[in-house]
């Protein structure tokens, strides 16, 4: 399995640790585009060869897939060069910073029948698999209400966040991971509401520091989910993710790692599952034919984020369609 | 200070609590509707005389306050009632189960001049007066995000629950204290959605179990609200009251009846303020000629409640303007 590496911003991490899991996985290259920095890639994939650009990357490498990490705007362009050059890709989140690239996306996804999935990492941490396994298992009953939490310091920043352009802003990058989550556990979206704010932003130009947005699904469940980078330059961690999962039988509690069930027994902590990795993941899927899943959530992610956004900035509440969601139709 | 006690259903335990604490507090008699039970009545003040109705009530005992916690849908006429007869008001919240008695409560108040304020009760416990204290001494800096939790066990209610004329509904009746929450350190809403549903009721009829609220406020904070019925019946508590506010500052999370501030240093808990009472502060304000902020903090509590309602009902945003919130103008 060969693969190369674009861009140094994200969470290219998923695959050097998927590499050192599995040996069969090979980063052959890696580039950078203006924005990158490509030290940490070079320390990161030691065995790799770097090259000046993606097509370069692309044509000297002939990887499989393709890792997409560049500045957020430039995610979905790489992906879909990738992709219509014989390519699967797995991009960071979003896959593309508006609706305009996410449509250009897919219909390249359609087109080619290139594979694809997003890193969203945390769907793969013993806490995250833990809360999916109880679910599974029944232990909430039927779900009611979500709750997720994503709290983050700002610390410093590339430039390019300062740029709702190039950045996406504070929903699409943060937010995005909580609303993965909700669209995981509470199925069809029909409508989103959100709140977003760049006031306390410590000048970084167009930057939400905070945002909270509101789902309503098909079930009658509904879930809030909130993200800010407001935590404490001196905060003993950098990030604070929650996830409160309330049933019909009980609440799940996601929170500092630790998923805590209370029912009709008193709260108690959960035995936590092993790690997941979601490169790993992926290519297993990609092997099983099952792909087509990877891609839709990744997809429905990108989108609720969108229209989250959107519902902030305007001051709405955008009703979803099926038709809009399931993007992979 | 003479007071009267109308109906069983709500919290009138504030009323006993302040009885005892300020022994010029007389309770001098008191009267149920159809749905009330006089026996719990009876034994909280065992030195009120008991009358057949709320007219005779008013006319024997001549009141200064009145204490009103009839079924839900009961709260805004005698309200008025009270009013219209020369007696100042302690509601049960909601102050009205519906906008044209809202309206009706508003215009009495204005009309008669007499004083009202709502059994808001949970603004007078240690850990809420605790982060009023913190947020008032600048702890969290300036807020950016709220988000209040209410989760019950829904357990046996009276018939009038499953009615939404009669009760209110889950929002009104539950929501309403984290509303009041996040409006009074919010500052002024702009606009509300919300989400509700009563699909797994146990047969409440038409009951919601579940519920979440999104406001943003005028200075671009945002407020997530949740509240639910979910809570399982060998809980070993009926409530899990919770509190999280975020700031430019620091971070703070009141929960199980503590509140932790986590800011440049680790979290850790902060020294709880004494107990408040609800119409003990009601009384001190009537007294200093204050009572307006108890009515406007009960008319905008109420009012955004049932803009929330609304909004779930219908699936829709519903902004609002400062003139419908500052209904005491």
């Amino acid at each position: 399995m060969k693969c190369a590496v674009y861009g140094s911003q994200g969470h290219y991490g998923y695959i050097r640790e998927a590499a050192a899991l599995d040996p069969s996985i090979e980063v052959a290259g890696i580039a950078g585009a203006a924005e990158d920095d490509l030290e940490p890639l070079i320390k990161a994939f030691p065995g790799a060869a770097v090259y000046p650009d993606l097509e370069t990357l692309l044509r000297k490498t002939q990887p499989d897939v393709l890792g997409v990490a560049p500045a957020f705007y430039r995610a979905a362009g790489a992906s879909v060069y990738a992709m219509e050059n014989g390519v699967d890709v797995f991009s960071e989140k979003p896959l593309a910073v508006n609706e305009k690239e996410l449509r250009e996306l897919v219909a390249v996804w359609k087109r080619t029948g290139r594979e694809l999935a997003a890193m969203f990492g945390i769907a793969f941490e013993p806490w995250y698999l833990t809360v999916k396994k109880a679910v599974a298992d029944g232990l909430v009953g039927d779900i009611c209400l979500l709750h997720g939490q994503k709290s983050y310091k700002l610390g410093t920043r590339p430039d390019f966040f300062r740029e709702r352009e190039k950045s996406g802003g504070l929903i699409p990058w943060v937010a995005i991971h909580a609303l993965d989550w909700a669209l995981d556990f509470g199925g069809e979206p029909e409508s989103v509401s959100a709140v977003h704010s760049s006031r306390y932003n410590h000048g970084y130009g167009d930057l939400e520091i905070s945002a909270a947005v509101l789902l309503r699904f098909e079930s009658g469940a509904a879930a809030t989910v909130t993200a800010d980078y407001c935590r404490p330059a001196g905060s003993a961690r950098h990030d604070d993710d929650r996830l409160r999962i309330t049933g019909t039988k009980g609440t799940l509690e996601a929170v500092d790692g630790q998923v805590f069930l209370e029912d009709e027994s008193p709260k108690r902590a959960l035995e936590l599952q092993s790690a997941g990795n979601c490169l790993i993941d992926f290519l297993e899927k990609r092997r099983e034919g099952k792909a087509d899943e990877t891609a839709r959530r990744a997809f429905r992610a990108t989108c609720i984020a969108l229209a989250a956004r959107h519902a902030a900035d305007e001051g709405v509440l955008v009703k979803l369609t099926k038709e809009e969601m399931d993007i992979t139709r």
